[in-house]
Order: C-alpha cells, then sequence, then structure tokens
C-alpha cells in the first residue's frame, strides 16, 4: 500500500500549516494521530519550509515510493513535474499561489487514480481565487469525481465528525430550490452510494440508515408539506426493498439528540443546513468531509482557507488530523478487502 | 407576588407525573431544583392524587393565596369552578381528558393575566384530541395569546436550554413556503419583541440578536439565493438603526459552535428545523419553550405528551423542571422592576 497523499491547499491559507501540525502528530492512534500511515505533500517543499521556518523537517522526493522510509523523521513533499513556482504568502492569495494549488490537486488526484497513493487528502482552497487560473469546477469534489470519471451527481459528500456522519441530498442551491430539486430516485441512488461506502470504507456490515424528513416534525402526517409522503416514504420503501436498513421519515429536529444518535449510522439529510447544522454543533474542530461513490478514498477538512488567520498560528488542526487518519482507516479497510 | 400556576396538560400524557417530580424537586437552584417560587396546579386534583398513588401529598386549595402555605409539604392544587370530570388514564387519550386539559390552561391563563398567579407554565397537549372538544387554536401558544388580547403574530416562540436560546422567524409551515414567508418587516418586528422581552425577562442588558441567513452559507453573496440581501440584510440594519445589537446575515452552519455560541445572546431562524436542530441537538432534555410579547410570563416543556411511555416512570422531568425554573427567574425579575 502506498502513502497517502496530501494536497497543500491555497499557499495562502491555513492548509500549510495544518499539513506540518499533522505532521507533528503523526501516529498510530486515529483518536489523537494521523492513523498510522506514512503521507506525503503533492507539491510545495518551498512554501511548506518557508511556514516550518525550521521547524518541521521537509524532505523532497521525487517517487511516492520513498515517502515511508523518510516519514519518521521529514515531511515528504513530492516534487511535480513543471511544478509552479510560489511562495508562502500567509493571508494573501494570489495567482501563483492559486496555480501551484491546482497543481497539488491535480497530480494528488492522479496519484490515488493510479493506486500509488492509498488515498487522497485535500486542503482547503478558495474556489473564486482557482477560478481566475482556469479551475472549472464548482469545488474540488466536483473535480476530483471527474479526474475519476464519475458523475458529479454520484459523488457523494458525507460529514463526519466523532459524534454523527450526515449526508446532504442536496448540497450548494438555494433553499427555495431544495423542494424542487429532490425526488424519491435521487434520494434512493445516493443513499445506496452511502450505503455501499459505509460498508467497504468504514466496515459497518449493515448500515442504518436515518433519512430525515423536509418539514418540520417530518410533516405531521401532511399537515406541513407533502414531499415525506410524496417523495421521501417511496424512496425509504425502495431502499428497504433493496434490504437496506432504512428508517424514516424522521422529524429532523429530534434526530440528533444524544439518545436517538445511537440509533443510526448515518443520517441522510435533504438539505445542506439540516446536516451542516448538527454535524457542526457537535464536532466543529473535528469534522472531516468524505467523498462517498468514487473509485478512490477521498477525504478533506471541513473547513475553508481561513485567510483572515492564516500563518498565525491559530488555526486549529483536529480536522486535518482526523481526515488524514480517516482516510488511513479506509485505506487499510479497502487493502485488507483485496 | 403569586404562586407559578401550572396547566395539568392532557391527563393521559406525561404531564401529571412530571409535574409531581417537579415538585418532589423543588427547591430554589435554578439549575437543579424549581427556582424557589412556590406553584400550584389549575384543576385535576384526581388525577394527579391517581398518579401520586401516596407518593407525593395533593393538598385542595380554594385560592391561589393558599398555595405559598402548603407547597412545602404538599402539591397545591386549585379547584376550578365547573371542573370536567376526568380520571388517571395514562396512554389513553379521551374526550374527558381533553376537557380538563382545556379547562386547566384557560384558568391558569386567566389567573396569570388576572395577575394572581406570577406565571404560567403549561404542560403538553394533543392538539388533535383538544380539538375535538372545541380547542380552535393551532396550539396552546395561540390560545394563551388570544387570551391576552395579543395577535398570534406578534406571540414569538423561544426556544431556551443551557447551551442557547434560538427563535424560528416562521415556525409550522411546510418548509417550500418558508422563503414566500419571510419578510423584512416580519424578521425586524420578531426580533425587537425578542429583544424587549430578553431585556425584561432575562435581565440582558443589550441583548446580542445573531440572525440567520436561509441559505447555505447564508447564500454566498448571493450565488446561492438572494434573500439574505433583498430580506434579510435590510432587516438587520433596520434593528441596528433602531439601536439594537443585531448582526448576520450569518450561515446558519457554524452559528451553533462551540466558540460562536458565546458571541450571541439569541439566534434568529429563518424556519423550525434550523432552530430547533441545533437547540435538541445541545439541550434535549432541557428546552424550554417560552412564549415572548405576552403581557404574561408563560414558559412549558418542549415536548409533546409523550402518550407511550406516559404513565411508566420514563419520563425526563428535566424540561419540565427547567421550564418552572424558567418562569421563576422572569417573574421575579418582573416583580423586581415594579
Amino acid at each position: 500500500m502506498g502513502p497517502l497523499i496530501l494536497s497543500l491547499g491555497d499557499p495562502a491559507g491555513v492548509g500549510p500549516e495544518l499539513i506540518l501540525a499533522a505532521w507533528r502528530q503523526r501516529g498510530t492512534g486515529t483518536d489523537t494521530g494521523t492513523g498510522g500511515l506514512p503521507f506525503a505533500v503533492a507539491g510545495g517543499a518551498s512554501v511548506l519550509e518557508q511556514a516550518a521556518a525550521g521547524g518541521v523537517p521537509v524532505a523532497a522526493i521525487a517517487s511516492l515510493a520513498e515517502a515511508a522510509a523518510v516519514f519518521d523523521h521529514a515531511l515528504p513533499v513530492l516534487a511535480l513535474p513543471d511544478e509552479p513556482p510560489a511562495g508562502w504568502t500567509p493571508g494573501a492569495p494570489c495567482a501563483a499561489g492559486a496555480r501551484l494549488a491546482l497543481a497539488s490537486l491535480q497530480a494528488g488526484a492522479q496519484l490515488a487514480i493510479a493506486g500509488k497513493a492509498a488515498a487522497l487528502v485535500t486542503g482547503p482552497i478558495a474556489k473564486s481565487h482557482l477560478a481566475r487560473v482556469g479551475f472549472a469546477f464548482p469545488g474540488q469534489t466536483e473535480c476530483v469525481a471527474d479526474a475519476c470519471g464519475v458523475a458529479a451527481q454520484d459523488a457523494v459528500m458525507m460529514l463526519a465528525g466523532p459524534s454523527l456522519r450526515t449526508v446532504p441530498i442536496t448540497v450548494h442551491v438555494a433553499l427555495s430550490a431544495v423542494p424542487g430539486l429532490l425526488s424519491a430516485a435521487l434520494i434512493e441512488r445516493r443513499a445506496a452510494i452511502v450505503a455501499e461506502a459505509l460498508t467497504r470504507d468504514f466496515g459497518i456490515a449493515r448500515p442504518r440508515l436515518a433519512i430525515c424528513g423536509l418539514n418540520p416534525h417530518a410533516g405531521e402526517d401532511g399537515r406541513m408539506g407533502d414531499e415525506e409522503s410524496r417523495l421521501i416514504a417511496p424512496a425509504i420503501a425502495a431502499l428497504q426493498a433493496r434490504g437496506l436498513a432504512a428508517t424514516g421519515p424522521h422529524p429532523a429536529d429530534a434526530l440528533f439528540a444524544p439518545r436517538h444518535r445511537a440509533s443510526f449510522d448515518v443520517a441522510l439529510c435533504m438539505y445542506h443546513d439540516q446536516a451542516l447544522i448538527p454535524l457542526k454543533t457537535l464536532d466543529f474542530d473535528r469534522g472531516v468531509n468524505v467523498t462517498l461513490g468514487l473509485p478512490i478514498i477521498r477525504t478533506s477538512p471541513d473547513h475553508g482557507t481561513a485567510f483572515a488567520i492564516a500563518g498565525k498560528g491559530l488555526a486549529d488542526a483536529g480536522a486535518t488530523i482526523a481526515a488524514i487518519a480517516m482516510a488511513a482507516d479506509c485505506a487499510r479497510r479497502r487493502a485488507a478487502a483485496r
């Protein structure tokens, strides 16, 4: 099994310092460390050296096969062919940095797709800055899905923290568009992708899927909206007919209370905030964004570039460490199954 | 100052046993007890005696003025004129029970309005059962508002727990109806009612109001919905022009994370689940429903009748105790201000 590959993220954001912090906490514990697999960074050696300022040794490597040997004593950084030159400019995003972030992401994805890296962990980028240097995707997830040859709609975002896993069925759309975008087929397809991934990558033999309602009190028998009976209940029935352990539609407000969280492995939510509010309320600094439905394993810390605090030593590395540890866990499960 | 008055709730639900549990934990601590004020129940002596089965002494009183003298050694229950006869039928709601629940609610509200009770704490009812005996309101809040002569739209529901206070601007409506129901005027009016109540009843001199966006990431500069710029930001500007400490529109997913919760006194949310998910995720068994904008103080445990577990000793009295303690706190503040 190869090492994990990390993309740098925008050099002006918190990505570089979080990678350094994660390397410092490298270790075998998945609760406290990075999960026991070596990792390397795709490009950005000079950025990382400047950000480290001697505090973390950075070792340039020419092939991922070298990563394991150097990982214990230095952070391995793979030189990229035609690597765009860029310096460490915390808080000041620029075109050169965006080019490096994009090159790092693309190289990381290719290394995972080629099987040279066991999994891809992406650092935070700013979409608007990358768009100016030719990035044509709404986000990294769609870019990675495209590189994998998977339709964007079949790349499913799951948020996972120590307390909870949630999946938004619709994601970055206006709330008013949500009811029109939902369909029984969409819910069924995404839920099935989630169930398969939880079994393969998370070791849950028969994942329990809690499907939320869209409306308050899950519509209260149709008194407040009919999407539950018209779309969500039929999707649940179809999932059950496939033999999946799907329940609902559940009133979303009560589902995330402590006593109810133990009753499911993942909550399928109808819109962004229904999934993200409970996750961030409980696990703000440990939230991992996992892309399900891809041939590769891809995780990411669930936060942005945080330009405002970049380079100040204020960023919490918890989510990055959790993303690396989760990728290592999933990679080991896939390797064991082969 | 008079005692607090408690309405019984549906005799077939968990209301009676929760009142008994609260009396057992009567005490001065607002964290652990009922807040140090005596309370009495509006009607239902025979229901409470049966539910208590000798475990709690129940004392019939003819006037609220008697409550304080008996409260230490018995639960005072005020006999109602023309009290509908009903027995304790846990788990089996019936018309007689619904009539008693309604009489208790109406009597309790009148005692608070007349100033004989310092505050009203309502027990859980089942709207569908009360509707069959003539209850013409969507819920208790509207019934109490009507008794107070306040338009239902000016009675604002706030959910309060140990971790958080939230207010849903729209409440029991289909999610698809939410964008059409929101207006700058509605947000401004409800927020102003909330601010005034937090000062008067909760002792917060300059309440910090965090106003949520409607869309993911609060619309991300209009990329996902325009309600933030069209409705919410103008409402915030109007509130600020009144001198209120209103901020936003905030992305709702991050607002309830531990580090952000300390930055506001109440979150104004655009719809039911945006307000209720974080509250129930954090404070499920301690959630209090407070009605703001009324001339009287009214609180309620934020849960239903729970017919399925009524009479089995399984119901958690935390929310009832918290509702009583909060009513006592608010009543003391109003009394001190007079």
